[in-house]
């Protein structure tokens, strides 16, 4: 097996070697640009991985590898313009650098090349993988959709939000999980066993980081704290505490939430504190407890090998810090 | 052989029966909404007409037909954000009925069923038709990609021009008869072969279009006359005016397209008095009859029985109304 840090190398040396047409200039190069500009490569080394995990050639499970990095990509241009973000990984969005109409149609030839290189696969997989690929692609826009209307709704369930994060985030490291099994030789069964297990990983994942955004050591990782509670996203935290909050704690909570103007240090000491008088990271922690052990489980199902699954299971844990 | 209009209404029937998801409502809402406004059904109607062509069942022709009928949308999606524009088919466009994020979003995901419609073809012919149709994507991007530069740019070449045309409009043609006739079951020269009629046809009727503006029967043609003009639109009249114009003209020619304020009326007679005094619609139709003929030839060369190819050319014949 080769170690994760391997394979994300690989996928970056492949990326850096992606070639494009000259012209249009302004169609071609945001794409460079944006693939340029780094980011783990997480999801195209878990389809490496994946591949790898079940004894498959590496390199056949390249193009497809890059296909989901592209992809990736392509839904990042998109959203950016959509979140009008100035900055991705320190660096000018491409809706900035250039503007949005070449963001928009940069990002769209991104998707179709995506699926060029998706079909780099043998033809007697080509259908299941493709199959895999749209219902990945669907479910990404599905959960922006949700995300953005998440927004503008007063209320939003616990379990609507699980299911955004669930389309937005999870459910592309499990397709990638699932083609790179596919490419690699593993059962239908086995494959989507371990996509049950990336899907299940990113819901906990994603909880993690809602905890980490509030109780993160700032130190440890590299994110302000507070910065959700600053912007009110939705996230679990908050979503549990507008559900749990009664009375005084209920007002003080719409308050800060409607307050146009406040000192930040302020509004994060505060909202924190509801949230610890509510005991919602208690409530995150479980929740993320239970996606990450339905991953365990997926895990515990696939027909491998037990070092292999010790692989996956030192994986988990290492994406899953429990200590903050 | 079905009739066009047959086909045109075997395609509307079908559209409108296509189902979506419910949810998310304003991921899926619009793409119902776009399909539902109509237009020609041409792009889709070619494609089961091509596969009528070599006696294949158009039954299973149908979701392909569709496939490139929800790909035209969601480029009619995109670019109606790109160009500002209010109205599509003088219905209120996506981008102004909901907001620009979510016609960014729900092109996003047409794209995407495009696919999943395009992949309902036998598997021995998936890889071929996948192939058509990523090329077919990819080209309708960059001749929008070239478009938007052209309008930025000074000057444009006639050859510039024309291929932009070809890659924004004629590939389509092109495509869906190639998908058409593969899925007929006709060899990959023939299917080739009708690509390219479609692809010279599709250039020469935007070149009649270019004409038409300027010089076609209002009544007839229900078009404003001169809309093109008036928006200082890039047009081969235009090109070939500003490479045929020297001196007094050329000067002219430049005063009109820099005027700030003009009476419309004024402008358009001004602007069509270049063109005729440097004789720029022969240069147009010659032009277009050019194509017409590398059309016709194409079409000769295909292995069909003599009426089929009466019929493609009767239809070409309607397409290219020569009578102005």
């Amino acid at each position: 097996m080769k170690k994760l840090e391997e394979l994300q190398e690989m996928i970056s040396v492949a990326v850096d070697e992606l070639a494009f047409p000259l012209n249009p200039v302004e169609l071609y190069e945001p794409i460079k640009y944006i693939l340029s500009i780094g980011g783990k490569r997480m999801r195209p080394a878990l389809l490496l991985m994946a591949c790898d995990l079940f004894d498959g050639d590496i390199q056949l499970a390249l193009p497809p590898a890059l296909a989901i990095e592209v992809f990736h990509n392509f839904t990042l241009m998109h959203d950016d313009i959509m979140d009008k973000a100035p900055l991705r990984r320190g660096q000018t969005t491409v809706h900035e650098k250039w503007n949005q109409n070449v963001a928009i149609l940069s990002g769209d030839v991104m998707l179709i090349e995506g699926y060029k290189l998706m079909m780099q696969v043998p033809n007697h997989k080509l259908r299941q993988i493709l199959d895999v690929f749209n219902n990945t692609a669907v479910a990404v826009c599905e959960g922006q959709q949700f995300d953005m209307e998440f927004e503008e709704r007063q209320s939003v369930s616990i379990a609507e939000y699980i299911e955004m994060i669930r389309l937005k985030t999870a459910v592309v490291l499990g397709g990638a999980l699932k083609i790179g099994a596919l490419i690699g030789g593993a059962t239908t069964k086995d494959a989507e066993l371990l996509c049950q297990f990336g899907e299940y990983l990113g819901v906990a994942f994603q909880l993690q980081d809602d905890i980490l955004d509030v109780y993160g050591d700032p130190e440890k990782f590299g994110k302000q704290v507070g910065g959700d509670i600053l912007s009110n996203k939705k996230t679990y935290l908050l979503i549990k505490a507008q559900e749990l909050a009664k009375g005084n704690s209920a007002q003080q909570l719409i308050d800060l939430l409607a307050a146009k103007s406040f000192d930040n240090d302020e509004k994060v000491k505060a909202v924190t504190g509801i949230y610890d008088q509510l005991d919602v990271r208690r409530s995150a922690d479980a929740e993320m407890q239970e996606y990450a052990e339905k991953a365990y489980k997926a895990l515990d199902a696939i027909n491998l090998p037990e070092d292999r699954k010790q692989y996956l299971r030192d994986f988990a844990d290492g994406l899953l810090v429990r200590e903050y």
